[in-house]
């Protein structure tokens, strides 16, 4: 049941290399993806201080960055060389607090249109010895030309 | 029409300034309060080189993170010194890209009940001489007792 | 604050009216439209005993129906005649359960964009000397070529 | 990675057949259960002629219901004979326009708590050779003492 996606630029990988390099955002963070396939990226992050909110769990906003990250380049592996996507909307649901060593981020498309992609995403705790499911997102992604997105 | 709130806690203020020492994500994106009411809660950031993603706009998870504090902040306000609140869900409306030198967030609580808070929030783009609305955010703020929180 | 919107069919009321003909569902549930204006639509509906869940309040589906159909229909009235709106992502926080004998729906665009309009809606519950927020949304709208949408 | 869930009320079937006696909006729209296992429910419609929209597609609105009876009967499963549960927050991508002559709906819970239960679940269309998946929703379901939801 799995749906199968093309992609209108076959050598994406090297696309998301490229955007990497001014993520600042995400080095700031200390995210980095861990895998890159057509429609389905992974990213990681280990659990630094200054990751933490006042109860020392995992903030809400890293959660939130670490689900728009893998769900937006799991758009991008799609899209065409001239073309980018930005978040639309973007729904997390926090369903335990974040206690773990080191985060996974899971995003994949789940439906692919010219202009909109829908997406989900999950955001795992990961332990010595277990993965727990910390957050579950969903999002709509919007299919724009890098022309007009370009500052 | 606009609602107006009890809160269980009138020292609030004083509570989140001793809540704000421990939220080392805050600091690291340079996000701080700037207004804190009843049910109402404003937070400033600079737009510093690190909140930027590839195509040096803010970040989406900057927007999501600014989101959440004022949204959970502003829910803060209303409970009982032992308690605390958790986002449950987090929904962020993208609607046009960051490219402000400063930006302004605003959250408030539209319905406040025993168990759940439903707030919303906004993220502003402030130019020196107009502010543009670039993020429209809905929450539900679960609330919990600080003794389940604290690890 | 409010911001303006352009249409691009200074004719929508006759446009929606026209839509309205067809509206099966809508009918099914006694919904009407009670107020178009320019990126701004309020519908209504008695609460009869068909649109119970099982605890006689409203059911949410009938909330949900609500919100997409203002939230819709404001989006329309700013698209061209040759365009219509699909919903990409309906978002609803159930505030208070419904009680009301009548209720009310109003719908507004917040961003209008060339392919994608950002709504919010509310639903009201309508009694005799007051009225009580029941829902509040938030929802994407897609601008379509209605060529693509016929049947 | 599927969660197991334990059920406060073994007897959970019966507990919804009694329910459904009282569901009058759901018999209005002619939608019937036709699965319930704990933690899992599916519902489905035909497409009569008073579920479309203008343009003669599945409306919105009964996507959004389906959603949130699906995803509620599946909290509902789980929790004690004196509870209930109600829709703190349904969020549906419609990723493609109904077109099908039935529609079938598949409702589970993600993760389970005291107070909230997170589900998911999706509307399909049903083709005499295929089955579409036309949205996806996720919901905050909250867990009350049915003595507060009685009227």
């Amino acid at each position: 049941m799995t749906p199968t996606f093309e992609t209108k630029n076959p050598d994406f990988k090297t696309s998301i290399e490229e955007k990497l390099k001014k993520q600042f955002f995400m080095k700031h963070l200390g995210i980095r993806l861990s895998v890159i396939e057509k429609a389905y990226v992974e990213a990681e992050v280990v659990f630094e201080d200054f990751l933490k909110q006042q109860n020392s769990f995992l903030h809400g906003g890293v959660t939130a960055t670490l689900n728009d990250i893998v769900a937006g380049f799991a758009a991008f592996t799609l899209v065409a060389p001239d073309e980018g996507v930005v978040t639309a909307d973007l729904r997390i649901s926090y369903l335990l607090p974040g206690d773990a060593p080191k985060y996974k981020a899971k995003g994949w498309v789940i439906k692919a249109g010219n202009m909109l992609h829908f997406c989900e995403s999950e955001v795992w705790g990961v332990f010595e010895n277990r993965e727990l499911l910390i957050a579950k997102s969903s999002s709509t992604m919007a299919v724009v030309k890098l022309a007009n997105l370009k500052k």
